[in-house]
This record gives structure tokens, sequence and C-alpha cells, in this order.
């Protein structure tokens, strides 16, 4: 059995984003196991037990992450995420991988993933709502699928901004209010928000949104409306229904489940497609325990290896 | 975060024994979170994750284990485990134990407790079916609760019954017929049969029976006769309706679940007990995540550790 570590230094993005684009196939076609994550609840914060099988990638395993919002005061981080593989033939453990940086590079895969199939255009205006590390990790995944003309990035903290630009020295990068950060043509949106920061009129026909940041009950990022003009695909309905961009629209009645356009996956396999060059889509992302089997199969070619004795 | 290993060498049972009950006390008083036992089906056998709460030990984590009946081709266990630990301020990862034999210890330690708790007698007759790895663990927890006088044991091969007989020279230990290991005061059955073994007519009244080996639909080791006759205590009603001695009667409509007499938990906090020194008691197990966490407190404080950088 190997533990892994540091494996996400020198991780080809385009090489992640092919292999999540293959879990979401396996989804669509129902190739998967993947019951739904299972939460625990502990003093300050939760954690979630997230199993899953995928035959094609062959690999199998269960990714163990936490949420506690208050670890800056220990200098560490929120999200941190162990995951463990198991031998198909014989249920061994293998290997426990150091998933915590892996986390948010398959939810950028997921976010690159969805653009490639969503996004009417190649070349792009990309907008970004939040300055955190996913916001990072979509525009690194991003930029391996469609060619960036410029970022337009809104935050409430500007030196977070400014950090945020010097990371992508590569492409004209402005600070901009939220509303002008929404006059783009793909829009990810990252924030921990509990209140719509996105107004459904400051969105132009043709754009494809990225919804990240919803992924417990009671967050939202955008303004009900405008789910109801738009197009959406989530990466699994009922994880979404419970803590993805739809929960508190559906909870409220102001949005229905069966308004839902289809899966990622159903997209991946031509299932389901974006009705037009002017139709707003939207990808609403709460994360799979697949696109984690998917990044693991990748990590493992590469970051430090430990030797551990088993059984 | 360190990898814990050899864990079991040099455990003191006796610790193990209170370890167990303390959480079985906490689930009879519902203060553990416990969710059920997610599967996930792999070509030749399945893997299991089991993750639980309990607050009075202050312990959190997560549970993998495989059963793959086939590995004994490749040298390996059936079943392999790996428990993982988080801090339960902060949700890091801190304790990756090896569990495999651990696992075999804990259940051990659940049929010590009931025997504790149900057996009418101190000093008993332990009667056995079955001479594997489990057989064992149930004799070695047992006896540091009850006096055993005699072992009369029962395997369907019988080099296994020697080696058996050999690992307990402490005892009397007598190779007898399965309805001569029934005339005993404290029965266990831990073989991994899907017909029943044990007549009821070859039990008599006062007896305590430890029910083991049934941990699957389909596994049952006791005439259904018997159950009618019995006050059967579980360890988890859910798991037990799914998965444990009483599913297939259960199933096949010859016993009701609305007649099991209540959980181990209820008995070890003195809310459920024995009806008299001459009913016939059951305890059905199935194994429970709680188990895992009681026991890997105290692995921790043994055996190899290995640092891991984390996060």
């Amino acid at each position: 059995m190997q533990y892994f570590t540091d494996t996400d230094m020198g991780l080809d993005l385009a090489q992640v984003n092919r292999s999540v684009e293959s879990a979401f196939a396996d989804h669509g076609r129902g190739l998967v196991q993947m019951p739904p994550k299972v939460y625990i609840t502990l003093p300050d914060g939760d954690f979630r037990t997230m199993p899953a099988y995928l035959p094609s990638l062959s690999i199998a395993g269960v990714k163990i992450v936490n949420v506690h919002p208050k670890n800056s005061r220990w200098g560490l981080p929120t999200v941190m995420a162990l995951t463990i593989i198991l031998d198909l033939a014989t249920g061994q453990p293998v290997a426990i991988i150091n998933a915590t940086r892996l986390t948010d590079m398959r939810t950028g895969a997921a976010g690159a993933v969805a653009a490639k199939h969503l996004s009417p255009k190649k070349e792009i205006v990309l907008g970004v709502i939040g300055t955190g590390r996913q916001a990072e990790a979509q525009v690194a995944a991003i930029s391996r699928e469609l060619n960036i003309r410029e970022l337009r990035v809104w935050g409430r903290n500007p030196d977070h901004v400014r950090k945020f630009a010097d990371r992508f020295m590569e492409y004209p990068c402005m600070a901009v209010s939220a509303e002008k950060a929404c006059d783009c043509d793909l829009l990810v949106t990252t924030t921990p928000s509990t209140t719509p920061i996105i107004r459904s009129e400051w969105i132009h026909d043709g754009t494809h949104i990225n919804a990240i940041g919803a992924d417990a009950p009671g967050k939202e990022e955008l303004d009900p409306t405008l789910l109801r003009r738009a197009q959406v695909f989530v990466d699994d309905p009922a994880q979404a229904i419970h803590s993805g961009e739809v929960n508190v629209p559906i909870s409220r009645g102001l949005y229905r489940a069966d308004e839902i356009a289809g899966t990622l996956g159903e997209v991946v396999i031509g299932k389901k497609r974006r009705s037009g060059p002017d139709a707003i889509t939207i990808f609403d992302s709460t994360g799979l325990a697949i696109q984690d089997l998917a990044i693991a199969k990748i990590a493992m070619q590469h970051g430090r290896q430990i030797e551990l004795p088993f059984p």
C-alpha cells in the first residue's frame, strides 16, 4: 500500500480534464456506482464520505473530506481530503492519497468539461466572481479547453483581486464590478454566498455559467429568476436538489426539480445539449465521488510515494 | 498524520471490551451518529464504507472494509480493513489504522459484551460452532468476562478443530458434534452458512447464543423456530433486518421485525434485559462502525507508527 502526497505538483490539467470528462460520460451512461454522500456533523463542521466505483477507468475507492469554516484560526485549510483506492480484484486498499489540492482541481476540471460542451464560443471573455482557490482552479482548467481573451474579476477584497490577477499574468485581467464581470461569454461563480449575488438582468443571451459556490443547503449565488431563463444542467440531480445552486429556489417554490435540463454526463455523451447559440446555460456543480476517482487515477502517476505495510 | 500497523499486538482485550461496551451504551442512549453502511459491489466481492461519530469517546472516522471470498487464491485475507480517524475540532485526518485484525477483535468484543450482560451464569461451558478467526476472537474476548470451564467445539474440518483446540490449551476442549456443542451455557456460532446448522431442539432453556456468522442477506445459522422461543437482541435493527441472523426468517415471513426484543445498547444501559434465568437469549451481531471507533481509540496507543505528511 502506498501513501501519495504532493500529487498535484506537475499534474497535466488537460489530462485531468479528459479523465474527469470520461467519468461524466460513464455517469451519463449509467455505468458508475455512486451512492449519495454520507454526512457526519462534528462540533465545528462536518465530514462527508464518498464511495464510488468507475468500471471504465478500473478504479474504486472512497474520498473522505471535511468542511470546517473556522480552520484558518489554526492555519489549516477549511477543506481537507483523503482518497483511499481499493484493488478491484481483491478489495485490498492499495493507495491512500492526500486529496486536499486534488479536490480543488477536480472541481476545476468539471467546470472545464462543462465549458467545453456548453460554451457556444471557443474564444471567450471569462467573468470570475470570487478570488479564492476554486476561482483559480476554474480559470486554470478552463484555459485548457477554451481560448481566454480576457479575465474580468470581481471579489469583495481588492487585495485578493490583485493577487488573483498576478496569478494569471498571461491574460489581460480587469478588476471590475460584479455587474461588469457578468458582461462576458462564460461566467464562473465561486463564492460561499447564501444570498444571490448575480442579478438576472446582468446576464445576456448566449452566456454559459459555471455555478460552483453552492454546495450545501442554504447556499445560492444566482438570482432564481435567472434559472427560469436558462437551461440548468447538474452534476447529479439528487445532490443538486439537496445542496446545489438550485437547492434554495426549489425549497422556496421558485424553481422545480423537473425543470432541470439534464446532467453534465448526458451533455458529454450528446444526449442533451444547449438549445441554441442564444440560450443561457448553467452548470450547477456540487462535486461527485467519480471526479475524485478520475483525478486519483492520474495523481497516482505523480508526486511522492511512501510505502506502508499492509495487510 | 500517523499510519498505525500491528496495533492488535499486545492489546488488552478486557480494555477493548470496556471501550466497545461504552460505545454500545452510547448507542443505547441515542448519542452516536452512525448512518447505515454503504455497499459498493466489485467484480469478485464488495466493500463497505462505515462512517461514525462517538462523542463520549471523542472519536470520529470511517472504516472501509472489503469482503472477497476468493482471496485465499492470492494468499490474502477475505476481509481487509482500514480505519481513518479525523480530528474533532478541525476535521483533519490524523490517523490511518490497519484494521484487518482489529475487525475480528471488535466483533469478538461485542460478543463478550453480550455474554457479560445476557449470560445468566458467570461460570460457563462454552459451545463453539466454527473454528475460524472469529471463533478464536469470540473465545478470547468472552474469557475476559466469564469463567470458561470447558470448550465444546464443532467444525467441518477435523484439522481445523485440532488447531483451534491447540490455541486454547488453558481450557478442557472437546471436539464434538454440532448437537453436543449446543449442550452448553453459552453458544457462539461463527460460520458463513446459508442454511440453518443449529436445530431448535438442541438448545436448552437458559442458554445464551452469540449469532455472529450471518452478516449478509441470505446467511443464517439458526433454525428460525429457535428465534420464536428466544429473546433476540440485535446490534442495530436496520442492519440486522438487512443482513443479520434474522434477515432470512423475516424475508420468508417466519419472523417479524417487531418481535426483536431490543438492542445490545439497550441491554448495556439496563433498559432491556433477559426475562429470567430460563429464557433463551440471542445476540444477533452484524458489526457496527462505532465498534471500530471504540477499538481504534485503544489501538492508537499500540503498535508501530509511521509519520505521513499532511496536509
